[in-house]
Order: structure tokens, then sequence, then C-alpha cells
């Protein structure tokens, strides 16, 4: 569970999207895309991923808007369209609203023809990959989605910034248990991790990150003025190689397959540049396989067989992939959803400049 | 590239498929199914993973063929089939034959209606994943392939047996760069390695194993009484629950999929179980986002991005997946392809007890 310190305070999911929806409408976006936003942002928050919650709210979503580098108005807009694909340009507007229309649509798509793509381009950060793909969850389907990112990592054996924390998401629906949804970033770490542990002087473990010579270093500051590495970790003797071949898959299928910008296009983390993130979505139907009833039984019978295997000494139990959110999110709707002071505080200044009533405290 | 040493013995790509040709025929294999067989094994071995080519054909396939734990002539059925799918069963049989038509079924569809999905059930070892994801290239598609296999490796924060090395691959064509094709276990290393390094008296790196208590080891011999871990190793600091989580993903998509065996009744790597195995494809075509000439343009310029980008210091370049294994395909075609002795050893026992003739030297 997120931690409920002095440094927390807590509100519910109802007035947090309620919050959100009010600052982006006065900040120009349309009433209907800022419930997108909000739904997307605020379940992250639910599901304990903080880092793409609202705390992206004034930084990133109002910033970008107010420094111009953001249409609170864009023109989403189709460029190809295929019975089974679709591809939208996101005229750099917010990437929750069109990637929501884009997996609509390829969900529509695969519900008549059986599986069906979909990519966006010119977008902007669009939240949770793993939102999107739980869309096709309650259509009886298996869904897909990843995002390229702004440039973060390192390639394997590489010392330059040439790649994003590029994630993919999947989501599986189950039958009683709650369904597999697995989200992972194709780094090790996201590069908030680096500054969390610089703020609080530790150092970082193996296989995080490197120096700006291409070291593995375990030093904050040094990391920071470095790059993160793949999921695998230094080289290729912990798999690197893997997490790197991932990373740079989902920038060819975000990306390169978009028409969008990619690797050599792709900003800097402290570049502020218009709309440069593509995305990419899939999804195809169960019962293209096997009964519906049956998979979801089975599914259950695999999850099961995961969460009660044998734990290793000293550990409590086996977690699936979507389990830790399910749990967080349960508990943050009986108890709240902890919002970090200086988030908090973030949401005041919104609250006062833009004229939002902070009705938000639980 | 492999080294070619006293304990290796160098053959000819047309030399070996012959030969493993002939062994399966005389083993009882159909003739076109053996030349599929042959095709698939000398890939690999002509890629440099020799762990996945002839090396298994004497213990492997002839050896269940013998034992009567492979059919040698199974009825391979459709079990259902869609516009966009298609799901096989493989009735016990060798599980390359029948995968290649699964993806070519696969690729027909998808040629059709744009995207399209595949599974086969109760099947056998198919090779190398990336040889169906690599199918899709010349059609101007993006393949994909998985499978599950025996269980070697254990959940993240846990101490059982319960997972196979379940790799996943994915091929996507580029113009004058060579396809970028991503093969990779969803464990570290796999279950050889730790064979390798017990051969050697060399300890094992961090992330790669744990004992049968569930802690992690450097030591072989406790390893291979313990099990592999997923790719980002012990715990989650090194984003082991992210390789869990594909290789369940692997396992849902492979096994529970198609109705076959998944989880608790996989079997283990040192049961003989009937065709337990199960795979899964899936193709995409490049036109439906945009046109593929400029997407392969982009491709190239994607690839070199990365392939020119400053390696670290001490290492020589970046190299992008799929990279490694067409400059060593090169080498083994130029100067032999190197069959370890022992392998070497096993293909003359085949050929005297088979009555095929050994005509393999270079």
């Amino acid at each position: 569970m997120a931690p409920v310190t002095a440094s927390y305070q807590l509100t519910t999911e109802h007035k947090l999207k309620h919050f959100v929806v009010e600052v982006l409408e006065r900040s120009g976006v349309a009433r209907a895309q800022a419930e997108v936003v909000a739904d997307v942002l605020v379940e992250a928050d639910m599901r304990g991923i903080e880092s793409h919650g609202v705390a992206r709210l004034e930084s990133y979503y109002v910033g970008r808007i107010r420094s111009g580098h953001l249409k609170p108005r864009p023109n989403y807009h189709v460029v190809r369209e295929t019975p089974t694909s679709i591809v939208y340009d996101a005229d750099n507007g917010l990437g929750h609203p069109v990637s929501k229309m884009a997996m609509e649509a390829v969900i529509a798509k695969a519900s008549e023809f059986g599986a069906a793509f979909g990519a966006v381009r010119n977008s902007n950060h669009y939240g949770i990959a793993g939102y999107y793909a739980m869309m096709a969850l309650e259509h009886d389907m298996i869904g897909m989605s990843s995002t390229n990112s702004v440039k973060y990592a390192a390639a394997t054996f590489g010392r330059e910034v040439v790649l994003g924390t590029n994630p993919f998401a999947f989501a599986v629906p189950a039958g009683n248990e709650p369904a597999f949804v697995l989200d992972f970033a194709t780094t090790t770490v996201p590069k908030g991790k680096l500054e969390v542990h610089k703020r609080k002087k530790k150092k970082l473990e193996s296989g995080w990150a490197i120096d700006a010579d291409g070291n593995m270093t375990y030093d904050p500051d040094e990391a920071l003025r470095g790059a993160l590495l793949p999921l695998g970790g230094f080289g290729t003797e912990g798999g690197g190689h893997k997490g790197f071949g991932m990373g740079l898959l989902a920038d060819i299928l975000c990306g390169v397959l978009s028409g969008g910008c990619f690797g050599p296009t792709l900003p800097f983390a402290d570049q502020t540049k218009e709309g440069a993130i593509s995305h990419w979505f899939g999804a195809f139907r169960i019962d293209a396989f096997r009964d519906v009833d049956e998979f979801k039984a089975d599914v259950d019978v695999e999850l099961r067989y995961f969460k009660e295997s044998s734990a290793a000494r000293g550990a409590q139990r086996i977690m699936v992939a979507g389990e830790p959110e399910i749990l967080k999110a349960a508990y943050h709707r009986q108890y709240g959803i902890p919002v970090h002071a200086k988030v908090w505080d973030g949401l005041q200044r919104l609250s006062s400049e833009l004229d939002v009533p902070f009705d938000l405290a639980r």
C-alpha cells in the first residue's frame, strides 16, 4: 500500500476526477475530452501508479498547454483506415482522448473481423498503457498497447541516451480471478526512481543506470547525467539486450509504424517539443480460438496455480501481474487515494490560478 | 562467431539439411515434414543458436519417436478457424511442420483481412520462435510467435519450478538493413547455460537462478536443483516481475488460448510426456498503417540510428536484434557450420543406426 504519512493527503476517486475535469476545462480542453484524461489519470492513482497520475497534471499537461507546447483543442483525425486498422494523427493534443478513440475503433474492428490494430502519432503522454489494454477485457478480447516516450535510456553497450522507457501492456480476461494485466516499462526502472534515490541519498541497485561514459553506476548523480538501462541490466549477461530489443520494438511499432517521430527525431526528456509521442494498440477475440467461458475458467486455474505455488524462504506469496494494482485500488476505494504533499500543493496552485474550487479532502 | 576449435566439426547448410531429412524419414516422418524440421533446425545452427539446432536431433526428436512419446505420422488437424484465426491440434507430432502450416495460414488470413492470429496445441518443441515470426517478412508484414516449454523456471519470489523458458519473437522488415528480428526467452538464461557453467566449474552470474529454497544462488549444482529466474532476475528490484509476467503471458497465449496444456498440466523438464507444448502466432500488414516503402526506409533510419550511436567505453559498437544472427549466418555460409563434437558423435550414431550415409564433413 502507498504510505499514508504526514507527507500525503487523502482524497477520493470522485472528487479527484471532478477536479481534474474542471482544471482541464478551464485550461481550454473540451469537457468530454477532459473527462477521459481525468479517468485515465485517476485510474493510475487508484492503482498505485502515482508517477502516471495527477502528479503530472500541473507540470506536464496544464504546463504544456500554458507554454503553447500542447494544443487544448486539437484536430484529432484519421490518416489511414482499413477494416482491421486505424491510424490517428493527434495534432499535438492530449494523448488520452485520441488513444481511447483509437482503442475503441480497434475493439469495434476486432469485434467484427476478429483482430485489429491501431496507432496514433503526433501525440503526447497517454498515461498508463494498461488503461487501453484493459478496455478489451469487457469485450472478451485480449488487449495490448505500447507507447514510446521521450528519451531516457541507453542501448545495450551504448553510452548515449537513445530510447524511451517504452512500456508494453497486455490484458487478458479471467473468470472469478482478477484479470491478468501486465504493464511494464522496458527499462529496468523509471527515471523517477533515480531522483527518489538521489533525494534519499541512497545507492542505486545493479542494472539500473550508466554514467555518461557508459559504465554501470550506483551513484544517482552520475546516473542522472548518464542514462537508464534496458530491462535485464548492463551488457548481455543479465539479458539487457532483451530489454533493449523490446524498447526498440516499441519505438518501431509506435513511432515508425504510425509515421510519427522515432529514434533520432524523438525529443530528450529536457526538451519541450511538440507532439512527438506515438502509441500502438491491438485486440483480438478470444472466441476466435476457443469458447470464452472455458478460456476464462482455465485462466482462473492458471492464475491460481501461480498464486498458490510455494514462496521463497522469507517471501510471503506469489503475485501475478495486475494483482498488486487490484489490491491497491480496492484499498484506495475504501480508505482514500493518497496524494503526495508536493502534488497536493500543485493542485492547490491550479485551484487558485484557474478559479476551480479546491474540494479534494476526503 | 562460434568457436571453431578441436571440439567442433564443420559442415555445410546443404549437407546438414539433407542428413536431417534422411534421419527423420528413416525414423518414420513423411519426407515433406522432415524437410520443414530440417529447415528450422539448420536455420538455428546457421544463426548460431546451437541449442535449438541439430543438437536436439538425436536426444529429443528421434529419441522421442523411438520411445513412443512423439508420433512420426501425426494427424495434424484444425480445431477452430475463423477468417482471422486458426487453431491446430498437433496430435503429439513434430512441432515444426504444424507450426509452419499455422503461420502460413495466419499470413494468408492477414493478407486478406489485414491481421490474424493462430495457435497450436498438443505439440512438441518447434525450434526457434524467430523462424515463424520471420515468415511474415517477405509478405511485408510484422510477424510474431511464442511457445511455452517444459518447466524450468520459478515465479518472482517463488521457490517452485512453475514456468517454461517461454520465448517471444517479433520480426519487422527493413529496407537495406537486415530485418529486425527479436527472439528471446523470458528467463534470464536457458537451462543449458547452467550446465555449461557446471562443466566449466564457473560461478553463475547474479539473477540467473535460485536454489531449492528460493534463494539466489551462484552455484551451478544448487541452481540445477533449484530453478531458473525470469528475465530481470531475483525479486523485483531488477524487474524480475516483468520477466515473470511475460513468461506467464506466453503460457496463456500458447497453452490456455489453444486449449492445450499450461501451468499445472505442463510437464517438468525431466518428465517424458506426450505433446504438451503449445505455440502462438500473429501477423499484420504494414500497409494497413502506412506505405510499405516509406515504412522500410524509416526502419532503416531507425536501425542505423542505434547501430551508429556511441558505444560505452570498452565496448565496440551497438548491435540491434537480429544483427548478430545475420552476421553468424553469413560467416557460417562462408566457412561452414560448426557442430560440437558431442553432437557430431550423436549424428554419427544416428547414421549407423538408421543406415543414413554420413556425408557431413565440409
